[in-house]
């Protein structure tokens, strides 16, 4: 075991703010060389879905809420003031201009960081999402490693 | 003092999969071997009522706001694709087929697991909760106890 | 350093209830002898804004946001049963006759108890809030600070 503080997030919303408040975190934990996890469960599994889409085998249900939820961390809505869509816009065309890094580059970041990204296998099932559908290069895991971590944590969110 | 590890857990939220995973991560906790806590405050008292009504003295504010809160776990709305009531149902539905407790389930698994199920005494008062009409074998306290499990604990967490 | 526990809270939210919650813990830790921080960031900084209207400048975004965030505490909205500001209404004339503090009061409190109150300077600057909207007496601080804060941390929420 190493002496490095660690830092471990539950991702369960699918906000587009709340999920830029995680990665703010994370990133700036890690650059504190921090060792740094984000456990994505829920909704929170929508960030690291890819936004093209993915031909895997689905049933009904599976394929309903393939269709409702956001694909990837582009298309995630705020959760207040989200304006039918305007929203996002407006909050993207602000970071924009305040040189601040929208969530996909924010994620991408935290996977050049070497954050751990963990998608929730319980709540995969139960949205019925593949390994396929989420980005490359993360890990799956269930509660149980949740904990593992978590205990060990100096600094645990739910967010 | 014992050595146990400690997740506390702080249910503020009234929603179903929230409260969900509050529950799997404190069952999973205590699988662990973790001393578990669940402090439930604001509309989190919620996952605590009894399913029948129960005839208590109450004024009319009390009344009102018995009438809209969801009487017990089972009648509680998703956090987000409610679908006017239609969400939990599938939920439900995906969870059956893929045989997940549905949360009165993993409510009792909690309490055969002998995870501490808290009532936040303050906010019964100002919802006008009664103990009569909160689930057996809970305990009652307020904030000064929640920071006293807290501030030994692991894992901490406000969901 | 001290040997002083620490709680460190997150507010991210701009609900009128989770800020209560946040503030009732924080009181409550700084009466037990913690050192405690509040970081707000997000809609969370809308619990500083001065109630009073400020004249500041500003660009057409930064204004009209200006409009629709609550102008302090006491605006701010329920996280649910909101009823269209009926419900912030009846949970404040239920306090009142319960002596229980509205939030205004409670950040006052917070104040006295000497409870750090920070406003995330990254998310002032993309909400366009300016340091003469917020109250007085509080700090300015980044991602990196809250960190040095909640890696020493005993109650790490986020809320």
């Amino acid at each position: 075991m190493t002496d490095k503080k660690k830092t471990t997030i539950v991702l369960f919303s699918g906000d587009y703010d709340k999920a830029m408040a995680a990665y703010i975190i994370a990133n700036g934990a890690a650059a504190y060389d921090h060792e740094v996890t984000i456990f994505h469960t829920f909704w929170g599994l929508n960030a690291l879905r890819k936004d093209e889409p993915i031909t895997v085998k689905k049933n009904f249900m599976e394929k309903m809420f393939a269709k409702i939820m956001p694909r990837g961390a582009d298309k995630m809505v705020l959760s207040r003031m989200n304006f039918a869509g305007m929203g996002p816009k407006m909050i993207k065309d602000i970071m924009k201009k305040h040189n601040a890094m929208p969530l996909p580059q924010l994620i991408e970041m935290a996977q050049e960081q070497e954050v751990k990204l963990v998608a929730c296998t319980m709540t995969m099932d139960l949205l019925g999402l593949k390994q396929e559908e989420l980005l490359d290069n993360i890990e799956y895991a269930g509660v149980a490693a949740y904990l593992a971590d978590a205990e060990e944590g100096n600094v645990n969110l739910f967010i």
